[in-house]
């Protein structure tokens, strides 16, 4: 089969290698239909993380179980699956408390060569990690697309409004026009329904697709006073508040805009954070969660809104590729041509 | 009147000032029977924060109303009162949610001469400050000085705790052997009936009075290995951290011993935290909570525990002198020789 092969900065290459095989009673095979390369993948891609040459990359992908360990009951062969950005267990304390991104037998995608911007992806515990798609979803591409977001990004977005502890009714902003923050803003308008979903970012296109998304106000990072309008509009700060950049102006400017007693959660691993200002979060009760998204647990419930089309993440991926294009892919959401990339792995 | 004013780095000194007088229709002149020293108080005395010489000093005090303006209405003269280390009005959004520390009028003793290690403070917005002791205290000299620990120790220790989300049954270590860290082990084992408090120090004679307190394990800072040994203990870390030294050590070792999906609450100014490790709270989806208290919120029920000697937090007291030895009790806490001091303005 092929698969995606990391050998150096800004350099991946779709490349031959073996067909996966079940290592353990618990794994399963699924051929992929569709894969994607989320903003995170740009860490490694850049150079700023550390990747072996030969490492296999990707951890967003949907397809098809086509083999299944002696141990696995809960998907079959034929079942169209769903994998979150990391394998759980689905037994553990972590895992009972729907914590699955602390699984104690939790492995991430590309270790032990099995990337999931690929053909087919060996995934090891597969009743923990696998869930079957709803009725409906795999006649429909779209909804095939949304689908693929519940892997890490919508359900990043989501976990990052959940733990701000975003009330329906009640106002969040979201610092990032990316797609976590686009899915971020969906979650608040059309999942939590909250009343006042405040967009941060600096790229007018991606800010009108926030507003489509169902935010209420956009603000452009880039003017003067952003922090003192979205305080004024809030009368106050916002009780919520979702930073889906990681840098260290939109962490400052999530504290600044954090009401007194609010939440500040962080969605993704800071980067270029030299100094964080505690001594306002420690002035205003701020709470300043750390959010990586326990993915599998939200899916489920996030699969019945694409199902029933209260939500289309579906929209956050620009372009589309076949999988042997995967090289062209990451170099367009490196030089911000895209927002988000889909990558077609079965014939058409 | 004496009152306490600051004169320089390790140089304050009672001095006589006017009487404080009745300047809005919310004020109340408090005459001070007990007043103390606070850890905080140490970061001008150090030169550490910057005063002006001439500032009053203390924000610790309890005492009888002397004299009440026009508007007052819930004390009048003659009553035996405790008032928070910052006065707020009890009216605005943020006292109604009980964040009095980010009441809208909120002020600092301190401000405009009415330091509190005094004879006599003026007390503004005195309706949403002052609380009347609780029956009982007032003809009790140790009760007396619990409720004067309520001004602020034992209400940021107790907020630490609540703020952690400890949990009746539960288990939280609190970092720090201070007043503040002693005061919230005692929150934990006495108020919230946590079952397993853990206690980090690193001086045997205060890691004592937190066994006395309720802590069930005690860990010396010092020793290595304190962070392996708390999540051998705790199996996988703590759910709750409180965080009551604010300093990068103390913090680094917060965040080691967090449970994944845990919450540390920090209950100071932090001092000194050059980089916090954001990655790890990241990771393991913890939550970092700035915890400056709203003493205010808790003096009627704390109070309550005190005069039913559920709690006797005086002992973090260990030092008592007349008010006119102010300067030795600056001293001896500097230097370590007590843990808190305790100043006596009546006559005896």
């Amino acid at each position: 089969m092929k698969a995606t092969v990391y050998h150096g900065a800004r350099d991946v290459r779709l490349e031959r290698v073996p067909d996966p095989v079940i290592k353990e009673p618990a794994d399963a095979i699924v051929r992929v239909t569709r894969a994607a390369i989320c903003g995170s993948d740009l860490w490694f891609y850049r150079g700023v993380t550390q990747w072996e040459p030969g490492e296999r990359t990707g951890h967003e992908f949907i397809g098809i179980v086509e083999e299944t360990g002696s141990d696995v009951r809960t998907v079959k062969t034929g079942d169209y699956v769903i994998a979150p950005f990391v394998s759980s267990d689905g037994t553990c304390e972590y895992c009972r408390e729907n914590l699955q991104t602390s699984c104690v037998h939790m492995t991430n995608w590309g270790d032990d060569a099995n990337g999931g911007q690929a053909e087919a992806v060996r995934v090891p515990l597969a009743d923990g990690t696998l869930v079957k798609l709803t009725e409906g979803i795999a006649n429909d591409e779209r909804m095939l697309a949304s689908a693929l977001t519940l892997t890490d990004v919508m359900s990043t977005g989501h976990h990052g409004i959940v733990t701000a502890n975003t009330r329906t009714g009640g106002t969040v902003v979201v610092i990032g026009d990316g797609a976590v923050g686009l899915c971020a803003v969906l979650s608040a308008a059309r999942v939590l329904d909250a009343e006042t979903v405040i967009a941060v970012g600096h790229n007018e296109a991606r800010l009108s697709l926030a507003r489509e998304f169902g935010a209420t106000h956009t603000f452009n990072s880039h003017d003067d006073g952003v922090g003192e309008a979205i305080i004024e509009l809030t009368k106050g700060g916002s009780p919520s508040v979702v930073e889906a950049v990681g840098n260290q102006s939109s962490m400052e400017l999530g504290i600044e805009i954090a009401r007194p007693g609010g939440t500040i959660s962080f969605v993704g691993v800071p980067h270029n954070v030299k100094e964080l200002p505690l001594r306002p979060i420690f002035l205003k009760n701020v709470s300043l969660h750390g959010a990586l998204a326990p993915a599998r647990a939200y899916i489920p419930s996030l699969m019945q809104y694409v199902a029933d089309r209260s939500i289309d993440p579906s929209r956050v991926f620009d372009l589309r590729l076949p999988l042997d294009r995967v090289a062209e892919g990451y170099a367009a959401m490196d030089e911000r041509r895209a927002i988000k990339v889909l990558l077609d792995t079965d014939v058409h």
